[in-house]
């Protein structure tokens, strides 16, 4: 919606501190005490992000998991957590889920607030992190003759949701992403740009790309795919899988096994190209947060 | 509600790290590159924190306000904050008080995201500062025999709030509350607790005393009052005046104008004496949080 789009440009303009990196999907980094605190905020809300019903421990997990794969994707290890509360149907269920994902991240608690309220439950979670390497690597850092590539498969989260609402099948992958804090440790001192892959790869090469003033290259096929051949088109634009998408200097090699599915260009026509052809416009690159 | 209190405790818990101070209203103190990180996480709901109606650009300002209220509590100079926005009634309305009040307290925004939804709107905002005096101020420092003090007059929100709800009158007071920065940076180095009053006189101020294991006696008669004496009682349990509660060792006066309300004792049957008796169990003491 062009209101909100218009909201979030003017949200960004706000965001003038030179480290602020702008909102939405965004992670800051700031300058305290001689070392680079990585700081991002993300939301969620029942209906959107998470299904009316969904256990409210995966609900939890997933929050933390989602904000601190924004944490990965900087090479930071995490400080702790904040959480924004609204009260809803099962809160013990979602406190054992926090419990679980910020033990399995060595991710404090450090406060927060509680709310009730009426209609869909909306959740709120800060993170801090430490970066572990400097320059923190950016979205922006690509350049011409990068090579591109990925952690691992895309579609996962898309296949597990499909499972969830069915009740057939696994659905863990959507349930319960994980954020490759240690993959991002051990890459952010090679990489030339990362960020984690969080509203579908196109979308976010995009991303990159603009972010970068380059044209990303992808070849279609050689994208990783958690699911059927028939569904890649669809897993190339499905978000929730977080996994690191990244950028090497020519030459370089990934310090971990990890799939190569493009390369940087000089800016041409488009941010973006799919075997060598820009996408359609008129088809959506991602989810598109509202 | 005693599953959202037990929510609220289990939450607590969770919160293991040594620096956490918990949730809800409170604040975490954290070591960063030899420096003290304060943060702070609020929610605000409409319906509940603000009225549905309210011109959003004081209620952006009142977010901002209520959390950097916190950091003052701490005499803390404020880094940044980190915007969690539903979009509601008029975001453009929402960011033009966003923006007065990041530049008014040189607080810059740093991040975030934005979500739609049904229902109330529902705000968060995290709160980032760097803590100018250590040790940091808590509300478990007092020790019996300090005295107890309050750097403003309550009531000021209580009587805004009327005259925004009839028409009449000024309402600045609970449209555009302050943050004491200034206050609390001058008051850290004296206090030996300090907190703002955020829901009331009495119901801050017996937390006060229950974190520090002491008895907290006050002068009804002392408490500096924005409205008339008529309204005493009310403006001793409303909350959203913002001022400071702090303590000060014995012999010590105050850097800055401020009010001596009261007196620390040992601890005694009950936290709070108001003109030597425990107030009626049965009679709030200022805004429970829900």
């Amino acid at each position: 919606m062009t209101t909100e789009l218009a909201f979030i440009e003017a949200l960004r303009a706000l965001a003038t501190h030179p480290e602020a990196r702008g909102l939405d999907d965004d992670v800051a980094v700031l300058d305290f005490g001689g070392e680079a605190l990585v700081l991002t905020h993300d939301a969620m809300v029942e209906g959107v992000h998470f299904l009316p019903g969904q256990d409210p421990a995966d609900v939890a997990w997933k929050l933390v998991a989602t904000n601190l794969s924004d944490l990965a994707a900087k090479g930071a290890e995490p400080l702790g957590v904040l959480l924004g509360y609204q009260f809803g149907a099962d809160d013990l269920r979602f406190l054992a889920g926090l419990k679980a994902a910020c033990e399995h991240y060595g991710a404090p608690l450090l406060g927060g607030d509680t709310v009730s309220a009426a209609g869909a439950q909306t959740l709120g979670l800060t993170a801090l992190g430490r970066a572990t390497h400097r320059p923190v690597p950016a979205r922006s850092g690509v350049r011409p003759g990068d090579s591109l590539w990925i952690t691992g498969p895309v579609g996962a989260a898309m296949l597990g949701l499909e499972a969830l609402k069915s009740g057939h099948g696994d659905s863990e992958a959507y349930r319960r992403p994980l954020a490759l804090l240690s993959s991002g440790r051990i890459l952010a001192p090679h990489v030339s740009a990362m960020m984690d892959v969080s509203d579908g790869l196109l979308l976010d090469a995009s991303r990159m790309a603009l972010a970068s003033g380059v044209t990303l290259a992808i070849d279609r096929a050689a994208v990783p795919l958690a699911g059927p051949e028939d569904r890649r088109d669809e897993a190339l634009r499905w978000g929730d899988d977080y996994q690191l998408l990244f950028t090497l200097p020519p030459g370089c090699e990934p310090p971990l096994a990890a799939f190569r599915i493009g390369a940087a260009l000089p800016p041409g026509e488009a941010p973006l190209l799919l075997d060598g052809r820009a996408p359609d416009p008129a088809e959506k690159l991602g989810y598109e947060h509202r």
